[in-house]
């Protein structure tokens, strides 16, 4: 094996995902057929790195001019503004086809270990934001775990203590849609139960 | 999500092992830095595409000027070939590091529904370097599926009826190393029974 396929192979196997193994085989794929596997990826990187940015607005990362996709679409409500851990939760979003708000990115989380201090997550900024769009409804969509709730309440005192009036909501816990009560976790189940309606 | 990025992700998800979700995720974190993720990345496919072609001697995939790095070692030994089906098992091999001999990487199995053409194993090739090399012994390493064992006996009656003398063998068939009884299926167990010694 020559050492510049070694490097790519050890730079693919740190990929998030995937190991040694999974990077051996699409190195492989990759060189087996250069013209048809390889050379369209390298271009769709090379696209991406010389024009992708992250938007000053929301934090979304986009192709684009000024602002994101979403924040320049003058079709979006600004009044209300959802906001994400990161741009994957973003994406989710956006696949749901529900939600026509704009978002905030905080792309961090408050954590006892491995988390974010509390202005990297940008919430004087989206105060301002609030203030000029007439914001009325902020919503808070974050993971049901620790961090995301510890973070969920920061971001509801933060909010209070500036003094702007709107309504904070939160996403429902609940059993997953196909979910089978058999399978849940006594936490789910729990709070299932609490929320029923 | 920018067209750029839809398409990155596109391609990436058909590469082998990966999806939608994972390509998703691979691509965040190939943006969120580029400097750091992207550019190395970038560097070492263009590298790899440059510089990557696949050996006229044995069909091995390697950095080189004339022949692959294992063709060109003058301390391995040439009087002992081993067949496999593809470069990632002439790379499994030799992680190995118990074989000193060379390779014949068949590029394709004989298979009833989706197999390649006999021609297509350039088994002519690897008899003419059988004789030009005085091989004494041809290792037919394939796996152990319906199509490894067609092809096996398919080359094994090509080269008795090339006429050249040598020695064929096969990998053995039985338990794999740290695998339990329990758990093997009856043909591995049966097999490992029939070639007890």
């Amino acid at each position: 094996m020559g050492s510049d396929i070694e490097i790519l192979i050890n730079k693919i196997s740190r990929l998030p995902g995937l190991g040694p193994r999974s990077a051996r085989r699409i190195v492989l794929h990759l060189i087996k057929d250069t013209s048809k596997n390889l050379v369209p990826i390298i271009s769709a990187i090379n696209n991406v790195q010389a024009n992708v940015k992250e938007c000053s607005i929301c934090g979304n990362i986009d192709t684009f001019v000024d602002f994101c996709e979403i924040c320049s679409d003058k079709s979006r409500n600004k009044s209300v503004i959802c906001i994400v851990e990161q741009v994957s939760d973003l994406w989710a979003f956006e696949r749901t086809k529900c939600f026509f708000g704009n978002y905030h990115v905080l792309n961090g989380i408050l954590s006892a270990t491995h988390g974010s201090d509390p202005e990297e997550l940008l919430l004087d900024k989206l105060i301002i934001r609030c203030k000029e769009n007439n914001v009325n409804e902020l919503i808070i969509a974050l993971s049901a775990t620790v961090e995301g709730q510890t973070t969920d309440q920061y971001i509801r005192s933060y909010i209070d203590q500036s003094g702007i009036n709107l309504k904070i909501t939160s996403l429902a816990h609940g059993i997953p849609v196909g979910g089978e009560l058999d399978y849940l976790d006594d936490g789910t189940l729990l709070t299932a139960y609490n929320a029923r309606k």
